[in-house]
């Protein structure tokens, strides 16, 4: 099966775990936790919210782009595409 | 004033923030927003994670980094901060 | 004019630029040079790199994937296109 | 064995080996390859210049921040480091 797609169901059950792991680092910071242990956990919701974005990005290009270049209007949606990317990435 | 200090308030009112980005995007995928709308928000999110990643770092470093080394313990403190780094930069 | 958009003389010319940094980084360990120096150094290089990478993605969305779509065989190219930028993004 | 330390001749091979990855980045953009084939390529070299960096950022540790927290200097030297790891991160 293809790795990347989510549908919406996906997308809230994903984002509905990332608020349960905010929840958990407030309960950490509050309950003084170890450094590195909070430090995990932010860097597990951290990669968790990049899985969600490359979902959104995926239904992104397959529907709206795909669609703009069918419609022969696909400069724009590859422009505003490639520099959500960049963004992405940290440039 | 030193850039990257925060307190457990600092901390606190930061991850309430963010729990509250995370609430928008589920608003957001609810609503069957923009999808490039989603990913700014999304790249937000991820951003002020990492803000807090590095207010805890330097809490860390300043605190028990330093007191390990005082101890004369200093490398296992320093192993560990070396490795947690390594997996925030995504090494 | 489009930000994100390099031909083979622009990529050509930033890759020999990022062989001059990296060139620049040997010599910076070879003279024992400040560690936090250098690693400015290595994070502009970093930075360089990754420019060069939207740099192509955008060339590559624009005729590969775009064609690819036009041709009634985007899936595949999409497919292919989420995965590198997952890598990328670090997912 | 401990997992990020590099001494001068590891740096040194490993930046030779990443000038190496330069090089046949500029042939592939020469020969024309196949724009993911490229990308591929630029993500290992990334990842192996921010391996460089984990290695230069544990000797700085080790020894720098060390020693300036062990002559009391310890606050000028850890703002610094954090401010490094905070670039490194992308904040």
């Amino acid at each position: 099966m293809y790795g990347y797609a989510m549908n919406k169901e996906d997308l809230q059950a994903r984002l509905a775990r990332i608020a349960g792991q905010v929840g958990g680092l407030q309960k950490m910071i509050d309950e003084d936790k170890y450094c590195i242990d909070i430090l995990t956990q932010l860097n597990a919701t951290t990669a968790a919210l990049k899985a969600v974005g490359i979902g959104i990005l995926d239904t992104h290009v397959r529907h709206c782009v795909r669609e703009g270049i069918e419609r022969g209007e696909g400069d724009a949606k590859i422009e505003e595409l490639v520099a959500t990317v960049a963004r992405f990435v940290g440039r």
